[in-house]
């Protein structure tokens, strides 16, 4: 086993990695911005390195600085989270290069199943449905417009590159396309150093549901019981649970089945996310694949009893899954709702400060919060406006969203603005109570009711 | 189901109880004293009715002030969580007259087990082997001295109505015998207002091992897999794991079936614990029963998913049990630390104050700390030193003491002093980590060990 790990990231995500390395007795070396000096992830760590300024180009996007701190301080691996270089095929490569070990797959299936494109290749050639949409790269706002103009509008273009919902444009009429090209390959260059770009119908009525494998290098190869992850805003998803309650016993197994197909197709080796769109009448189209560790693994570790984090290192450093298919049956039900620090109430804008107050409800049985707050530290304007991660489990899907909305009610978080009273009002929703939300459904449905409800309240207090 | 429930308890597991009866979507009322205006159990409920002043006499044991409080609110039943009221059969009966339902066995059951010597006897009557000693009750010195000469010195002199560690003294040798006798009757007059004793002989070299049983009133009885609370001080509980690494599957079984066996017999209903002593040849001999949850209960439920207090409620409100016995097979390992408000440094001595600064190490899975425990807050000279439990659960034992080292180590307290370095120093000893301590082994083999480690600390310090 390794004997020292750096990890390439911060926030919620670095400081749950460090936590698991250290339950494995290996040593963590931390990397942080000048921003983040005071951040939990690098309290947490035995070694930091300062790899740069708040800019994430500057330092968790800086290759050359992380790979130095890697060397300089010995780690044999590292880390990278989700999000910045987890997906980056050039840094796993570089990583190799350099004789440390990238946890997660290989630079050369990250290229093609994290290259949105390829990965919709690969499953028309293993015969997995897909979207309808383009083959090949866009190279230009006419082509797009050509392809648009036979599938039907309105499409999605999206980053090859893509992930966490960026690079991604909706264009629903032929006018609007060459400004959303330029607009989303602009963002992709800056997300991702990489603008090529494909483009996919929007499917209406569906869910978005996702199936996580995992493979190890001697060829076992597993998939976890799904997550519905449909509620959306701004193609950022802001609640998932595992299982999705619609999906039979027989679909949960198709789906895995078709996720381990195509996991071995491309002899995939460490965990990776594939996202299906299902629509009413339960067929699955292949959307994309995350060739990395996702925020919302906490869900299905909640269902199914396993630390993903420690079995990504397991596997990276060469050994057997820890688990078995047999061992991963869904338990019970979990939720995980992403405490965001941004105001609802007005367009969602992101909101920074000192935590002057914390309190987490930690105690009783089945719940967890992923954070990197505490009490004295600070939301700065430069990362993501994703805090905290508070996970509910229940024997059923009524017993989670209870738990979860009392452990959401007595949770104080003062100094900034946060959308906990807007994960209430979802909770109470009889749209999300039926489980039959589709992945327009919050911003469509919901939220146009919920601004009303506000403003209404608004006038007459 | 209850409308509205009263907690007659305080601290950690008033907290815990209040939690499980919002997530049951039941009103809750907490009660009182003048000195725990400001605590967490008091903000979190619905109600709070202040019951009396600091002294316990006067407030968290006065039953006519609770009985009042909960007419008052309107309280359907009242849950008595550990210690206080939990196993006073008067006050389980005087909630029966009142109308109320005390969320727990019967008044007569509680009379029967709850009195540890009319439970030794029951089991005798079933053919449970009990620890050798008196039958019926100690009436004088004379009397304890004639059996502890026949069964052989040391002996434990123990109140009937005990519990907790508390009402107990050994004595080694006759001229002892008239002044610990005394001195335990007035403890056990004090915390339980029942001075009656029995005695029961020392044995050596045993392991404390203890079921968990529930049973519904329609009769479905079920067992948990064994805890092993070994470690004690001063006959408190310190660490508490489930299962216990030396048990087979087969002694599992057997012990279940007695336990089992034992509830039927006394035509038990709610949950409670059989404790036994396990000799080296794991022979196992019934101490006593415990008719009330216990604090480590927590362990029980990290193993088998479980929420024990809903259960208590629900099985009180005349439901069935949400659970088979085949749902309890143990899965993995959990170990809880109780942390104390005292300083192992000096005599254990208790520690008061306010709590200056709190960091709990929330996250990951796997892990749990219950505890009203907040920023601001304050430990009162009033009550027990145990302020939280923290509790760590992994696949293997190895793993669950791995994350219980890195919880303590994460884990701050400011403004009093805890034994979380004393925890932290049990979890890297060897005897400890071999699994096979007795328990004697914290006082007589790890603790002088400790301190004069300690003090050659000081002295070269």
């Amino acid at each position: 086993m390794f004997k020292k790990v750096l990890v390439a990231n911060r926030g919620e995500i670095a400081v749950r990695i460090i936590r698991s390395l250290k339950e494995m007795n290996i040593k963590t070396v931390a990397i942080y911005s000048t921003a983040d000096r005071d951040s939990l992830h690098v309290q947490l760590a035995d070694e930091a390195v300062c790899v740069g300024g708040p800019q994430p180009t500057d330092s968790y996007l800086n290759i050359k600085n992380i790979l130095a701190a890697a060397v300089g301080t010995g780690a044999e691996a590292i880390h990278p989270g989700y999000g910045f270089l987890s997906e980056s095929a050039e840094f796993a490569q570089m990583c190799t290069d350099c004789g440390l070990i990238f946890i997660g797959p290989k630079a050369e299936t990250i290229d093609r199943m994290g290259n949105k494109e390829h990965a919709r290749q690969t499953m028309v050639a293993h015969r997995v449905p897909v979207t309808p949409g383009s083959t090949g790269f866009i190279t230009s706002a006419d082509e797009a417009k050509q392809i648009a103009e036979k599938i039907g509008y309105p499409v999605l273009l999206k980053a090859v590159a893509g992930g966490g919902g960026k690079g991604i444009r909706q264009v629903t009429k032929p006018e609007e396309m060459a400004a959303a090209l330029a607009s989303a390959q602009s963002e992709a260059k800056n997300d991702f150093g990489d603008d090529r770009m494909y483009l996919e119908k929007v499917m209406q009525n569906v869910k978005h549901i996702e199936v996580q494998i995992f493979r190890d290098s001697f060829g076992h190869t597993v998939y976890f019981p799904e997550r519905d992850c449909s509620l959306q805003r701004n193609k950022q998803k802001v609640l998932e649970e595992s299982p999705c309650e619609l999906i039979t016993p027989a679909e949960r197994k198709h789906l895995g089945e078709i996720a381990v197909k195509a996991a071995e197709a491309v002899d995939y080796v460490n965990t990776g996310t594939i996202e299906f769109l299902m629509n009413q009448d339960h067929h699955f189209y292949f959307m994309e694949m995350n060739t990395r560790i996702q925020v919302e693994h906490t869900v299905t570790e909640m269902v199914t009893g396993v630390d993903l984090v420690k079995a990504q290192i397991m596997v990276a450093a060469g050994q057997e899954l820890p688990f078995t298919q047999a061992d991963l049956k869904a338990k019970g039900h979990a939720i995980e709702c992403r405490i965001n620090a941004e105001d609802p109430a007005n367009n969602f804008m992101p909101s920074v400060g000192n935590i002057d107050y914390l309190y987490l409800p930690i105690g009783n049985p089945g719940m967890r919060i992923d954070t990197a707050l505490y009490q004295g530290g600070m939301i700065s304007p430069f990362y993501d406006s994703m805090i905290a991660k508070v996970v509910a489990f229940g024997q059923t899907r009524t017993e989670a969203i209870a738990k979860m909305e009392r452990l959401l009610k007595e949770m104080v978080i003062r100094g900034i603005t946060t959308n906990q009273e807007f994960h209430l009002a979802i909770l109470k929703d009889p749209g999300f109570k039926s489980s039959k939300f589709t992945n327009t459904y919050l911003e469509k449905e919901f939220l146009p009711k919920w601004k009303e409800r506000a403003h209404g309240q608004a006038v007459s207090a």
